[in-house]
């Protein structure tokens, strides 16, 4: 981050919560952020994520266009009040972050930073080890416009997410799109009619037993936004839905599936037989792009045990305003170019977020152009989970005795096991290595326990996992046996070789 | 830390309230600590300090003697509800911490370990060029037997400690203990009798009017406990009652004087004519060690107006069963062994605290010793204020111009001025410099402002106070100007030399 022209500090965990309400993100963040109040009555959120601080730490300054681009991290707790907690370090309430917030005169000057730090976290990643995809996602309670997930693939991960063979797609599940087929017909509209069938789960079952193409067939689902509004989504039968895209349609925070209770309330009928027609008027309706062009189709009745076909746009149902793109892509679908898409899974460790004016037109945080004039900046954000990290290295680089840290975030640089210690000239002949070694800057980790077998000392090294192993015993004399952890075989070195390798 | 044999790790800032209440804390912190619940309904403390979270650490493990001693460390964000924060980063509701905790089989390794880390600190804060004195001081709500503070002297600090001229002793001004001349007679006992003296004010004027040693006056005071209760305490009229001293002998968290209607309540009197004679038996009376052994003394009489002289223990008073130690020690006053005490402020940058059994037992975590018999361990904590720290160094080392870092703590070793950076082999040069000590691993802040006088840049450098001052201009030509921040000359370097001196 440094090298990238990015300068540290740090911010309170304890955000003003005046600064989210400025943003509206008391509301948007949901039940996700914790409040506290302090004895004064001062109200506070526990920092999820730190944009309001930082927008409002350099808003106090006078600044101009001299001063910027201006990118500021820090490696700080954050907070999530998740309802679960899942896979060690992977989801938590508590974790550290490393977070940036990056401050511009243009959207090109910030396109120019985004790149720099595509490129950076791909360095970081790499010096850990990890490969990371780079794929489209979805920006949460963020805001802004487009952002990109770092994902190391891994089957322990909760991150769906979409590819192409060759990777010139990529894309997190929430905001993946293929291709679909029309179905659009030229047929004569038919009379529209309810069909009795009980019983009928399931669209390919529903497609035989009404002798239509499942393409006919339409999932009409019912959602409650948090602020209790129901609204319908209707999409081709074959199809599904992708609620990440269906709330961006809506302009929600979040959505539920409405209770069966609900459902019946609203089409009086039981689940799996809704539709749009006949649904009260303040039931707000959202039509998948696939449901477009189609002719005598097939709906839920809303009646219990009913289906109701050959529905038609414009005779039966006004034509929709507006067709939305909210379909769940899968795999096997295909890009826009013809290229097959193949989900995959992995762990989300970095992300990077295009936040636009969003922040700083919210917050009425401006810096001065060349012309005297107020304009506000153009900014991004920057994270990576540092625990949900360290689990995947962990993940990635293991075998079936332990961990194998890479080099460059290893606890330390050295395993030092002394045996045969009773032996006064062994335990002097460890010690020194383990001061020299000290003062040339390794990071040496001692065991010169007693009482414990070579073997046990040999296990918990390898369980540990600090690259490179030492071992001085009566058998090394004046030597010293030095074993990589990611390599089988050890060898010998004598004291000065030592200090030259380990340098 | 480290090299003290140290480990670093971090707990959560959101420690589970459970711990707290196993260890009362919940009560004796007060209403410094700050809570929150989450979604699910779980409650937490927001750490203040963690020897919970670590004894909870400990005691999850099965450890025995040969696991110890023990020492955690770890660098972390601390909270207290202050009602009032002041002096900058002095006193704050948020801050960062470095805390750790020790964990010894017995007494006398515990007490090895304080020393060491007593050393320790002494050897950090000199290497942030702060001179600390080392005062004995009150445990606060940490709990345990005896503590340390490290104060650097200075006039914004809110720390009062007493020293001896030759540094033999230094308290704290709330456990500082100085000798007092008794004062006792062989009087015969007079009449006790009431005295009107309307508008006495303060016990010299009162000894006066009176016609008695101020020492046979006595000072009545009324305070409330956290939980409600009243209690007086009564000293010789020429001394004060010092209130964490005070609190030790009531065993209480915290102390308030009385209100003036509470105290009218329940004296009959307005504040000023307070003493121990007809108070309700429900108050609790409180004797300082300087009322012992008078004859005839004089106190309030409970009677707006009036004082109570020739006031005799075992005749009006029945003999107190203690005499406790909680007079406020003063510049002037004399140690134990004649020496005068001074009265200093300064800011207390650590502490160093013995916990004995106190945790551990209360926690039951034990370890397993020799004849694996489980015994709770004996531990010591030690704590740093990061940012009071920081504030501290500035305070001590800065003149009119600005901050002057120590080397050890600068957030950069170098600052490099570039004037003239028009001219394209200026800039060259310059640029060859930052980059060169920054491939060296030197820190270095680039001055590159383009339409910024060479004064101001001057005058900014000195501001922020980085070690060494770099400067590359037309005139220096293969030179480099460099200036210490702490010396007023400058001198002329090849580039070569440079590399040398800042190597």
């Amino acid at each position: 981050m440094d090298e990238a022209g990015a300068q540290e500090m740090i911010t309170p965990v304890l955000h003003p919560l005046g600064l989210w309400q400025e943003t509206n993100r008391t509301n948007s963040a949901g039940f996700e952020l914790m409040r506290i109040d302090d004895r004064r009555g001062a109200s506070f959120a526990l920092g999820g994520t730190a944009e309001e601080m930082f927008v409002d730490l350099v808003r106090k300054f006078q600044i101009s266009y001299k001063d910027l681009p201006l990118n500021l991290y820090q490696f700080s707790s954050k907070f999530r009040d998740e309802l679960r907690v899942r896979g060690g370090l992977l989801r938590v309430r508590e974790f550290l972050m490393k977070d940036a917030y990056s401050f511009h005169t243009t959207e090109e000057d910030f396109k120019r930073e985004y790149a720099t730090m595509l490129d950076t976290y791909t360095r970081i990643f790499s010096e850990l080890r990890l490969n990371t995809i780079i794929v489209e996602s979805d920006n949460g309670y963020i805001g802004g416009e487009y952002c990109h997930e770092f994902i190391v693939e891994s089957q322990t991960g909760e991150s769906t997410f979409l590819t192409t063979e060759d990777g010139s797609y990529a894309a997190h599940e929430d905001v993946a799109v293929s291709i679909t087929s029309p179905y659009e017909s030229a047929e004569t509209m038919l009379a529209r009619t309810d069909v009795y069938g009980e019983n009928t789960i399931g669209v390919q079952q529903l497609s035989a037993f009404l002798n239509i193409p499942v393409e006919k067939t339409t999932k009409t689902m019912l959602f409650e936004t948090e602020k209790g509004e129901v609204i319908a989504a209707a999409i081709r039968g074959d199809l599904d839905i992708n609620e990440a895209k269906l709330q961006l349609a809506v302009g929600c925070h979040s959505l539920q599936l409405a209770s069966p209770d609900k459902v019946k309330d609203i089409t009086g009928a039981e689940v799996g037989y809704a539709g749009v027609l006949n649904l009260p008027p303040s039931v707000r309706v959202f039509y998948d792009k696939s449901t477009k062009g189609r002719v005598n189709f097939e709906m839920g009745a809303n009646k219990t045990h009913y289906h109701t076909i050959n529905v038609n746009f414009g005779r039966d149902l006004p034509e929709p305003g507006q067709f939305y793109e909210f379909k769940l892509a899968k795999s096997g679908d295909l890009t826009s170019d013809g290229k097959k898409l193949i989900k995959r899974k992995g762990v989300e460790v970095g992300n990077i977020f295009q936040l636009g004016y969003h922040y700083s037109s919210l917050m009425n945080a401006n810096f001065v152009d060349e012309n005297g004039q107020e304009l506000p900046y153009y900014m991004g954000c920057y994270g990576i989970g540092i625990g949900r990290t360290l689990a995947t290295v962990v993940e990635i680089h293991h075998d079936d005795r332990g961990i194998i840290w890479p080099e460059s975030i290893a606890p330390y640089q050295v395993h030092l096991i002394g045996l045969n210690l009773e032996d006064e000239e062994v335990k002097s002949q460890a010690e020194k290595v383990y001061q020299d070694l000290t003062e040339k800057n390794s990071e040496v980790l001692y065991d010169d326990r007693l009482d414990i077998s070579a073997g046990e000392k040999f296990a918990d090294a390898d369980l540990i996992g600090i690259p490179y192993r030492l071992v001085v015993s009566k058998k090394t004399g004046d030597q010293v046996e030095v074993k990589k952890r990611s390599e089988s075989e050890s060898m010998m070195f004598s004291f000065s070789e030592l200090l030259t390798l380990l340098d």
